[in-house]
């Protein structure tokens, strides 16, 4: 029974050579993203002036199945991938469930998170329209360590915005990204006109995200030779985080395992999309099927209290309009410490396909999901990121309904990354002082009030 | 001839099932532990006042050349090992050299670093022994959080004494300890009578890793089903840390690589005897021919500066008596980052080994050590411990030496953990504010003079 290992690795033949781009087999294809200004689609033409050629390109394929991962990227994956598919033999003794619990761990690189599976992806394509540099903006910090990371590797110069508030209070953060040879900025700051006018308006601010989006966008679009780039939410991104899911089901067919259940959090969707795609795409194509669940914090349930409508990606309302899931982009969520999960929206991909039906939705709290991060830790010694941890939660619940039945479900869940630097969150926890914020109906109804009326 | 993978790892039934006893093919033995009241070799009984029986046993275990690894203990390895041997393609391509690079990376666990080896295996043999829990002292934090996971693992409770200033300067570390269960007093504290006659002598006193220790022992001894452990020195921890070195073999063999120049850094000596025995033992038994070379800090150079001769393994000098290389236990060791470094003296069995002339030692200042741990990072991705960077240091300068020359040696070094908590020192590094200190020859020969004079 226990021919399966603690830990599936693939070996380096076995890796996946391309990426699967889902929207091939969407019947539904996600909606465009539209110009604010104009309310029609962007062009790529458009959307080139922030974003590099070939990722355009990529963000509006909706018709090629699977594109080819570069020889360069499938090098630097070689580096820190395959990454570990780990069954949770410990967990299960430790709940006595019949469930057989998997996780991919994508925490084992030094961001210590999958962010850097497309950071490589879009710093290569920079790299090879022979741009100087991107720049970006960061909260939470591991989307700017991955891109530090990607950059000092192709020797492409990182220009990270990192808001202010994250700045002062995660100085190691930001020394990580030094170390790879990023420029870090506390946003907002004097380098940039927008930053300068939020500045004199307001002269004590600790910054927002929105307002490092827009500082990073304007950076890029004021400088000869660089391009922005982003995390999560995008198309291109979901494309390359592809590889999480694409390993999983390589490593799960190698040792005939099927999973019943697969499980992954959710803030702007990155890395519950590339876990589910190769999986969703068989559902899809009808030849097999699977109950995917989407974790969210209560603090921020775009899937599960949202609206289906257009929005701006950014609460600087610079960005396309996106249709997706969200909350509203004014809405500024309660200080959650899953950072990665403090976003108002979601991926429109995933959002088409929960739209359809095609996978479900679940809200946790924040002590609850501290709880089982704790419990998760202390039997499987991986100290998991708060954002997994949200997957944790689930996965927990799923075994012991389990438990209750009989059941031998196969659970899949993703485990994103490492909490090394969520310490103060955990301290918080230990020590009692750590808040559960669930919006009011009030509260969200004001700000899905605030969405733009240009689109539909 | 690219057909060695990036990474190689062992399949699970690859993995070694006993440790490897180096002092077996020792002709000349690590001399015992003394009684420092006695002046007489440390019996089984006294040991087994502090230590678990077993695991005296395996201290004064001078002939079994193997001692299989309980299943429990294995089981745990499955969970992280085995670590991955690293080709280092991407550095070797930096740096231009002929030399084919390779590392063994203890660091994808959340210990961070190798001494979850020996934790484990120290946890187990307790709980064995119907213990109801294990204490020790911790400075940088490493085996702290080490020890916390194992027993977090096997249900038993764990007493952390961790040095004041360490306490306060380094919360996540202390935070990580308490998610796994355990329970974290800064030392010096009231809980002994050491620490409340230390406070009351130095009522502002920071702590010091000799103090720690005498609490941490005082505990042990004074509360019934309570044992002390140790991370590093002992023979049982360089035994247990084998697992590093067997590994290693068995992958080099399986693709048929032979290394020249075998590299670790020497603090106490856990890793770098755990890395280089099974080598060592060819070595000996006159199979093999390896260069081995130990770095140490400049700043505490007990191999290259010291003597050889019996002293007391803590500074607060209430341990056994040890025949090793020392700069004296009254040395204090400048404010060195590389705090797993910051040892007086150096393990027993590698003492007797570099006497003899089997090893090499060399020492390398901070600031040189820093420059290759950034080196490093932006090639191989992975942010490594200013421990481990100080044998990256020497494997950096042994390649290029290779450049000069055009010898395609293969060099191995120890990559013994990640910095994810060493961020501060990296921050002074940037900033240009990290000195380097080397003892004088006074200072050192002041220290070795108090040398005690019970032996030999």
């Amino acid at each position: 029974m226990t021919d399966i290992p603690y830990k599936i690795y693939l070996e380096e033949n076995e890796m996946p050579t391309s990426w699967y781009n889902l929207r091939a087999d969407m019947k539904n294809k996600p909606a465009p993203l539209l110009n604010p200004g104009t309310g029609k689609p962007m062009t790529a033409e458009e959307l080139g002036a922030v974003f590099c050629d070939e990722l355009v390109a990529q963000e509006l394929d909706e018709t090629t199945p699977y594109i080819e991962i570069p020889e360069e990227i499938r090098k630097f994956y070689k580096m820190y991938r395959p990454s570990p598919l780990v069954r949770a033999y410990c967990l299960e003794e430790k709940l006595k469930t019949p469930a057989k619990i998997y996780y991919k761990f994508e925490g084992n690189n030094t961001s210590g998170s999958h962010k850097l599976n497309s950071a490589i992806a879009q710093a290569y394509y920079a790299k090879k329209q022979g741009l100087k540099g991107v720049t970006t903006e960061t909260g939470a910090g591991q989307w700017g360590t991955a891109l530090s990371m990607a950059c000092a590797y192709l020797g492409l110069d990182c220009r990270v915005y990192m808001v202010k508030v994250s700045y002062e209070q995660k100085p190691f953060r930001r020394e990580v990204m030094r170390t790879y040879g990023a420029s870090v900025t506390p946003s907002p700051s004097m380098n940039t006109e927008v930053g300068r006018k939020i500045l004199a308006e307001f002269p004590g601010t600790t910054g927002s995200l929105g307002c490092a989006i827009s500082e990073a966008v304007e950076d890029a679009t004021s400088h000869e030779g660089y391009r922005y780039v982003l995390g999560s939410v995008l198309n291109q991104v979901l494309l390359h985080q592809t590889v999480i899911g694409l390993e999983t089901k390589i490593a799960m067919e190698k040792y005939g395992i099927k999973p019943d259940i697969i499980i992954g959090c959710a803030g702007g969707g990155s890395n519950l999309g590339g876990l589910i795609s190769p999986f969703m795409g068989e559902k899809l194509r009808g030849e097999a099927d699977y109950r995917i669940i989407a974790v969210e914090p209560a603090s921020c349930p775009s899937f599960t209290r949202g609206v289906f409508a257009y929005d701006f990606c950014d609460t600087g309302m610079i960005c396309p309009l996106a249709k997706m899931y969200t909350i509203g982009s004014s809405y500024i969520p309660a200080p959650n410490h899953a950072g990665g999960l403090r976003f108002h929206g979601m991926s429109p991909i995933l959002s088409q396909l929960y739209h359809d039906g095609l996978m479900e939705a679940i809200s946790v709290n924040q002590t609850d999901v501290f709880a089982a991060a704790e419990y998760f830790a202390r039997c499987e010694g991986i100290l998991p990121a708060p954002e997994s941890s949200h997957a944790i939660k689930a996965a927990i619940d799923e075994a012991l309904r389990c438990k209750e039945t009989g059941e031998e479900k196969t659970i899949l869940f993703g485990l994103t990354g490492t909490g090394y630097f969520d310490m103060v969150a955990y301290e918080k926890f230990h020590d009692g002082n750590m808040t559960n914020y669930i919006p009011t109906d009030d509260e969200l109804a004001a700000s899905i009030a605030k969405l733009p009326k240009t689109a539909e």
